[in-house]
């Protein structure tokens, strides 16, 4: 029914386990079942190719098999980015965004836990976020681990990388941060369009960035523990700014 | 200065991996830096001995050296649940708590992932929650990687495990519970006492304990992500319920 996947694709795909050669070629992975075929039913999402455990054929929908190539169970996991493949595996194309001017634009500078960054995703996707700013080192979004915690935002958030102060320094919007002794979250009044900027996971939003921050705003600790986490923040915060009576 | 940690004591910690193992001893492995000299230095913790790798002696603080034993860096995967051990390693007694009636009580139903629940525990001690009751098919607490997302919250956040249904039919307090399709999480008033049930990553509460929840609550989706994650939805609920004014 379907070709197999040659020698010369299965290396490709695995040099696309690197960050530097997903960028090149303007391409990511995704994996599994669930999140492939999500993909594929999409109208506006590019794939590039598509990988198939052989047995599992009847999954493809008919008008992507000239894409589509099987791989037996044992080869699977030698282009897989993990331990045990689940049955698809798909390149996408990217997608090219523009930073926009409204809605609640979230900007993280510096987030390092791709589990974290996918976890952003996800509920940036339930609160319908218009854009993700990253600053140029936060971690890559096109990273596995990310993609997979981001259960399918990956296809609807626009996320972009920037130098992040000349970009904060351009931008007209409201620039709300999360810090650790600013003004109570929930005494503030948060206006249609804005920025909320959170910062890296052990260092909070560096120095520089932390001096454009027109409202700085905190989540009050009532218990003992040292930190919340920044996926834990974001949401409440994100929460709070779409609720808001 | 301390002496070497024997055959039989390591393979008495490596036994201590298994949940059951675990239970019977009413003991609980603490691994790295940061959290084992965290739990050292609470008043009321209980450590029954620790193990430091060579060349990291210093960090035992002395009252604690009759308990303490030393082991090479390349013995110490053998003993340890990560693939890269930091420096100590400890076993603490367990505490026995019993339920109470007041305060925020969050009710976890059959959640899965460590992760997962390590992140419920870091947030409830940030927010001051009063105790978590875990059903008996919740993940252990003492499984390695909710410990270590716990942040140290392990060792100050009463965790009880229950049968749920009647520890819920007994229990006086009203009962709120994150479903799909219930009451919008803002539109209600949140008394002093309370519990808050959260259900399986997957299912959701289960439908003979949905029955009993006298508030079903719901964080309204705005975007299109299929589901919020279960440690992102508990975050924005207690962050709500705490700071509601």
């Amino acid at each position: 029914m379907f070709e197999g996947l040659s020698k010369a694709k299965q290396k490709w795909i695995r040099s696309l386990h690197l960050k530097k050669k997903r960028e090149q070629e303007q391409v990511y992975l995704v994996e599994g079942e669930k999140m492939v075929l999500e993909g594929l039913n999409l109208p506006d999402t590019e794939v590039q190719l598509i990988v198939v455990q052989k047995g599992f054929e009847d999954l493809i929908p008919p008008q992507f098999s000239p894409l589509t190539f099987t791989i037996s169970e044992q080869d699977f996991p030698g282009i897989s980015e993990f331990k045990t493949p689940n049955k698809l595996l798909a390149v996408f194309s990217r997608k090219t965004y523009e930073p926009i001017e409204s809605g609640i634009i979230l900007v993280l500078d510096g987030v390092q836990d791709p589990g974290n960054l996918g976890t952003i995703m996800r509920l940036a996707d339930w609160f319908g976020i218009a854009q993700i700013i990253c600053s140029n080192d936060t971690v890559d979004v096109y990273n596995s681990k990310v993609i997979q915690a981001s259960m399918g935002a990956i296809f609807r958030i626009p996320v972009i990388y920037q130098d992040l102060l000349p970009f904060l320094q351009k931008s007209a919007l409201p620039k709300y941060g999360a810090v650790l002794h600013g003004t109570n979250f929930k005494q503030e009044q948060y206006p249609e369009n804005l920025l909320l900027i959170m910062g890296n996971e052990g260092n909070g939003i560096r120095p520089e960035i932390l001096e454009i921050v027109d409202n700085p705003i905190t989540i009050p600790r009532l218990g003992q523990a040292e930190s919340l986490n920044v996926g834990t923040a974001t949401s409440i915060l994100i929460a709070e700014i779409c609720f808001q009576k």
